[in-house]
């Protein structure tokens, strides 16, 4: 099939949004609209720039969102909350779509809560938690297909947006395709609600990208399903900030060959995903994903230790301390230091965009499984071991390079 | 020729140190000496890790020292000052190689400060300044064969590490080797003194490194002569602290494509370099290739500016802070600041003496003229335009693995 | 003469404003006008917190304000450019007092840039040039007159706002009253613009403040005039930000007996001042007042240095980084490094509002001359001796508590 | 009593270290064994700066030490560990003092670890814990009377500068003195051992200092007792980093009126302190008195944490980041952060001879009970709630001046 061919397969993409009320998910959608309206630039997108750009990729005015949620709160809600605590977005790009998003919350749907941990379940409205786990996934999967219907949709990918669940116990028994359907045929009432999410996307062909550190298209069930059902997947945790940063200086300290005695990171952050992330439970996987980066490029690395902690005044802003203690040549011990401080919605918002488009191409070309040349975009890149950010975007310009 | 005739060519490599008694100088030979003493480790030398450290390189013990200064204060004194002051090498360390040290400064020779700038020319003896610049190369050439010929050294590498000189004026005039020649003979007065250093070592034969800022091999004269003569040379300005951590932050904003609005670098630092590049002068060709690093990795940059100030209590520590002010997606404006605390010297030496083996290796191995594989290892490495560390690791990295 | 004397000796304040349409004044009327519509609260005012608020002080609301300025743009236009480049003032503070900007930009006059400095006087529309300078202080003396009538003031502050001027050559032929006034009858045209603003203001017998580090006030002739007049008057240089934490951490490192061996502050901003100030003539009193705080409070200091680089994307923020190097017991060298982030306007606009109240309230008790009980609100406050912010706020808190 | 007869009363005076093996109490004992051989100077010591010191306090070589611990390694290993860790003491001062150290070793008795916590009773030898708590106290004091005899000593001042114990449950049965010795005749195993230590010491009449966060003299118990008895003691915690400048900086956002909205204060740092205080029950005293603080400055703080965390490779430095998010005018966010690093040994041992030489000053003079003049060394001065450091250096510069 060439090109055009695929051209010809059609090209209205929706995305949808699990936790499509959120604040990665309400910046997504405003950042796309207020694009589409000419009201601010790309700056910040890597489908934006060469040689990214030069793959025949989604438009992004064209992306028609839709999501579930279980936060009542409406999108133009979330927005002006935003505008008002973040001034991200501001007054006038929240002016100019505000009709837009209101017309998007009448598509997001009720979601499910199931195992998303203490933090999050407090809040109100969701899909009836005496459904067995079977029915929950109908019921994902009619949102899905009603959504794609109803809007005319030739290619829907849906993407984990949702705050971070707690890890399952014993996950190994996911860890096929077998063991995870039989878990679902078993009710296992222990199954995440983002693995659910992920079985029904990939299940029903949906392109399926998780954003969050939660389980999702992580369990080897999950992943067996994609590659059998050649339904392209990526994931785990969108490197937004911190983690980054680190995976841009730790190969230099690689490099050089210099040791890294101890590497303190300290994050502060205001929002949700801070409050949510203060539950130890919570915690515990993004705390791993953030860790890991650091013992793979500097597997000799004495000391390592991130913690998280939850500043409401700074809203949707996170700044990260980051302590480094080195020793050099003659035994010589010295030290950098960094602190990073950044809208995590606005850093977190144009790589949902990016994502949605590349995995949409991934589909369009019939690349069905993990997606390694998303790597750059992941703290834990599923299937991908090298954490250096710059072999990592590699990967996506070498992709971006090839001649189809 | 195979491998093994490279071998029988011989293997005692000498290491000609302009500016045998500064600091950086003083702490390679400490370094060399202690390594082969058994009384430090190899950590920070880059020669020293995979898939480097597969070369078959000369080993650090075998090297033999000797150089150039117009400072007439002995080895083993700079070494107790550093040790006094700045706790590197350490008093231990220092003991272990204090004979060393004595023996090799009885082969340092006075050196030339032709045009060295107003900072550096206060200092006392030196070649006669009155000599025909002519004369004063052959002295130069002389001094290196003494030394070759009495150490019955097979290789000898040159190496600049003196303190910065002023550029040039109207430098072109150098720029292929006729002018250059030609300038030689009528005298030119204003012919640095690094180029000078740089001329006698290629014309005979010997690899040239230019650690520092300075002219030296930049010019088209010398590039043409080693070029014709086949013998291997590299340089500019070693990239030992900011401008290494800006080599490797860069990337990323250019990767994520976040917009640099303003990019401060403040530099503190309390050694000789320091007080040099106090003089407006000498620190323009420092701050052009520190400058550089970021122009050309992010040629959208809106504002760039270093500052290298003396701080006296430093002594030979420095400090950079560096104010990172850029744009993402909405056009929400973050920062991210780091501060760089290094011992200069400790962070230099074990480059010098990584730079040593590898152009040993490539001179071994007929590779002569500009060494592109060891770009990583300067700030504005000549004939390479690509500033990113991570992309000129893997110049050196494919190089090491290419089967020899 | 009791205190409901003062009180029916008139109440009715105006505020006199040289640079009234700068950064600093647009952002002390903004502030003034939204806090008399109820539309911000008095956070950042030394005059609103006890015991200084204890006070009997004229009412904000009640504050009625002028000006001179060289700058055509009004005031409308400054505060919306400021909201735009800094979110300070934000939208809807803006709109709220939107109208009042209009009304009193119509109050301000013309006024003179003589010897403002080559940085400032490429600005537009001003007073005649060619004027002899006493008919210039007799146009500024009038606008002070017309204004007050006009509006029925009975006490008129004039504060200095405007953009920091060089300092003058040979300042010490006017350091008393006789060489001033023979300076201005002699038509000297190196007299600071500055200067002519506080003679008019002093000699009509009006308090003056100059919240800048300009001439101004400082010149002994003036001091002599105002102790004459009994007219209460200070300065020099608001002590805002990084000179402001200087003062408060200086006596802690003094008190441990803990040695600073060198403090180095480096500031970057964007606004206007960063600007003026890149020009060397211009940045020379600012310099000097913030670098005497350190030699005041730690007279043993090692090496004190203040830079101030403009980064024009920073707009109206400022960033300050200090670095601090510092040896304490057992010869243990130690550092503290510091970054304060602010918005320059917003720090100085609630000073200049505190100012003009306290100098009002010492004009109304008949307390003429020099007011040291303001000291801690200037980088060099005149005739005060004392830099630590602690002792300087004691001094300002006597003065509350005594019972009048 | 003159001062004459004060000074015939005698002036041998000792020091009793309880933790005498520890860091705190090696460096002190080093720090002023040094100043006695004349190989360092008394930088960080508040007592050799006026107005302190023109006070008659007993000379630094004349005093005494002697201790008790429970690690069995002598000081003369405890300051070569430190040496090498720590690079303070350096060699030379080491070499200078190790006659001394081995000498005042013998003088270190076996102390308890009576509900020290389990970060702390691992370690070895120890008084029998099956003893009564009575006979502990009696074998403490007679360890006390043993010293003072056998060396001659006219005034003994105990310190305890062990390792953070645990906060004691229902430390209000211990608040009066019946309440406490009903404690120790009942044999009250959960008295902590700082308890028993100021108990012996100041029924003994020897003045106390709790330079420790542990609860020692801050019981009401010990309180009445010293006030009884009229011995001078003070504590609690000794201020010697992070939250020394808190106390220097806070004041200055109250005096500004400026809103704090969050302070969050990191400290990573890798001595035994930061072991013990890993676990949280030792951690929580510490942290408590910590963020006392800012909240007594700042009573309308939003938010105030503070973390320890130990990061082995920093051995006995310590580095703090504090980020504060404060609220000026127009309800501008702005902010302030610093770094402090510091050797915790380093910081603390200068105090340790400062508040020997003011207590037995004190108790000279017959000053007995708490001693406010010495608030601004400790983090939770008992009996004084001002936090502001300049203010509280003014109750010991006004007891200072005070004519005797």
């Amino acid at each position: 099939m060439n090109r055009s061919d695929h051209r010809l397969a059609g090209d209205r993409t929706g995305v949808w949004l699990v936790g499509a009320r959120g604040n990665v998910a309400t910046m997504s959608i405003v950042g796309a609209r207020a694009i589409a309206a000419g009201k601010t630039d790309t700056t910040g997108m890597v489908t934006k720039r060469e040689p990214v750009s030069s793959l025949d990729l989604p438009p992004i005015e064209g992306l028609v969102f839709g999501g579930h949620d279980i936060d009542p709160e409406s999108l133009v809600t979330q927005a002006e909350l935003q505008c008002d605590r973040n001034d991200v977005p501001d007054e006038t790009t929240l002016a100019a779509v505000r009709d837009d998003l209101a017309a998007i919350d009448d598509r997001i749907e009720v979601g499910t809560a199931v195992n998303c941990g203490a933090a999050v379940t407090e809040e109100s409205e969701r899909i009836d938690d005496s459904l067995a786990i079977r029915d929950v996934i109908e019921q994902i999967r009619d949102d899905y297909e009603t959504f794609r219907n109803h809007h005319g949709i030739d290619r829907l990918v849906v993407v984990n947006v949702a705050s971070t669940e707690p890890e399952p116990t014993e996950p190994e028994r996911y860890d096929d395709r077998d063991g995870l359907e039989r878990a679902i045929d078993e009710n296992d009432r222990e199954l995440p609600a983002s693995v659910l999410y992920a079985y029904a996307a990939i299940d029903s062909g949906h392109p399926f990208v998780n954003f969050t550190p939660s389980t999702a298209n992580a369990v080897g069930g999950i992943r067996d399903l994609a590659a059998t059902e050649s339904v392209p997947h990526m994931g785990r945790d969108a490197k937004t900030g911190e983690t980054l940063v680190k995976s841009a200086l730790a190969p230099m300290f690689a490099g050089r060959n210099l040791q890294v005695l101890s590497w303190e990171g300290h994050n502060i952050l205001g929002n949700k995903d801070g409050l949510v992330l203060e539950d130890d439970a919570n915690a515990a996987g993004k705390l791993a994903s953030k860790g890991d980066v650091l013992d793979s490029i500097l597997p000799e690395i004495g000391h390592n230790r991130v913690r998280i902690d939850y500043t409401p005044s700074l809203a949707d802003w996170k700044t990260a301390w980051d302590y480094i203690h080195f020793e050099g040549f003659l035994e010589t011990e010295m030290t950098m230091q960094f602190t990073w401080e950044g809208s995590d919605s606005a850093l977190a918002a144009p790589l949902v965009l990016d994502l949605v488009r590349l995995i949409a191409h991934a589909d369009r070309y019939g690349d069905g499984g993990l997606q390694p040349q998303l790597a750059s975009f992941f703290k834990a890149p599923i299937g991908v071991d090298d954490h250096d950010f710059s072999r990592q975007l590699d990967l996506l310009y070498d992709y971006a390079r090839q001649d189809r």
